[in-house]
């Protein structure tokens, strides 16, 4: 039986917090728990924040940014965008530095949009991954792992999913049997996306609050090992939709 | 909190099994629970097997075949397939009648190998899982959703996720709130494709045996109202990736 149990009484996140020891402090963790953790307070705990006032908006922002979206905010994501996959204003589908594929380069507003700032991805979501298991063990003793996660709309398909951009302490992937040749051998191994689906799996105690419960703990999955959510991009020589 | 319990002990399943009686028979089933089957099994229990031995390879299967895979498996495809998206042999991307994309349009190798059958798709797995519901709650008087779930690659990450490729009594798609124009009016509304998320929530408690938990309960959700897992498909006009 594996189930997921919402942290709540978190305080609202700033620039600088231990979010590892408010996690701790907040609930009673198991060896072998998953600690799923939403991207935007990762973000707002290391200060990946932008003031929309200190932006200037480029030409090419101001054309994507049409006549509904803010300028400035298309020149944040141009710059967080390693590679624009996609185009159709207002909408960019970008490729990051880390490799994900995803809506606005997963440029978020902030919750308070009164105060026109910003959130940018974590600069290396693994590390932060990490940097968060060690002080929740750190303040717990309990040896969990992590994810942060973030919602990605998919190609195909209606609606965004959550899906693990950093781990730590689990391997994102698990294989399973795959196809078999004409001989009954193996052509192909199966991989299962386990850190996307353990992601999906906590976003189901959310309710439609958006980051209402910005922290989930899935308990009796006890995974072993060690990844990074890196693995679970696609190479670009065996994607073919780029 | 939210509890994801495997169902086990039920049998084999071949055409004409009422599978909802079976799932039943097999488990204590709560008002709200959302019952997640594996698409293999509906199919079985539908008869939507094919047997290679009846089937005779066209020139364009052959082809895509290669030296490595079985021509009639492709032509199986093939005739599952409504368009091809994707090709680079021996790897089909297709979609299907149903609109969804996936690999090798879902058509899956039988558990047993040596018998040489492969498995279709439900023609219409909306109706399947409405006959499902409608059985489970005969044979076991709590009104539960079912989800027929199916395992997808996704185009720009690694691995499989289970998805919903059909649902009744629940609503697949969650509106959150969405993206906020200059004037903090919502510009576009956000979408959570829950069910695709309790498809990938199920989908944790199978160990790595293929098929050795077809049936899988999700308690704590208590989804309401209804739909289609059509909605999760992502119309041509609104689709950056075709």
């Amino acid at each position: 039986v594996i189930a997921i149990l919402p942290v709540a009484g978190l305080p609202e996140i700033r620039e600088g917090d231990d979010l590892g020891a408010l996690v701790a402090a907040a609930t009673a963790l198991e060896d072998g728990d998953v600690v799923v953790v939403a991207q935007k307070v990762v973000s707002k705990a290391e200060g990946r924040v932008v003031a929309l006032a200190d932006v200037d908006a480029s030409q090419h922002a101001r054309e994507l940014a049409g006549s509904d979206r803010d300028p400035r905010e298309l020149e944040v994501i141009l710059r967080e965008t390693a590679s624009v996959v996609r185009e159709r204003a207002p909408l960019v589908i970008a490729e990051t530095s880390h490799g994900f594929v995803c809506a606005s380069a997963g440029v978020d507003h902030s919750n308070a949009p009164h105060e026109a700032t910003l959130v940018l991805l974590p600069l290396d979501p693994d590390e932060s991954a990490r940097r968060l298991r060690a002080s929740i063990r750190e303040h717990s003793n309990a040896d969990v792992a992590v994810i942060v996660s973030d919602s990605f709309g998919r190609p195909f398909r209606q609606g965004t999913t959550d899906v693990a951009i950093g781990v730590a302490g689990l391997v994102p992937l698990r294989d399973l049997r795959g196809t078999l040749d004409r001989g009954g051998r193996e052509l192909r191994t199966t991989q299962v996306a386990f850190a996307d689906e353990v992601a999906a799996a906590a976003d189901l105690v959310r309710d439609d609050k958006a980051d209402g419960i910005p922290v989930v703990v899935v308990r009796g999955l006890t995974p072993t090992g060690d990844g990074t959510a890196r693995e679970l991009v696609m190479p670009r020589d065996r994607d073919l939709f780029r």
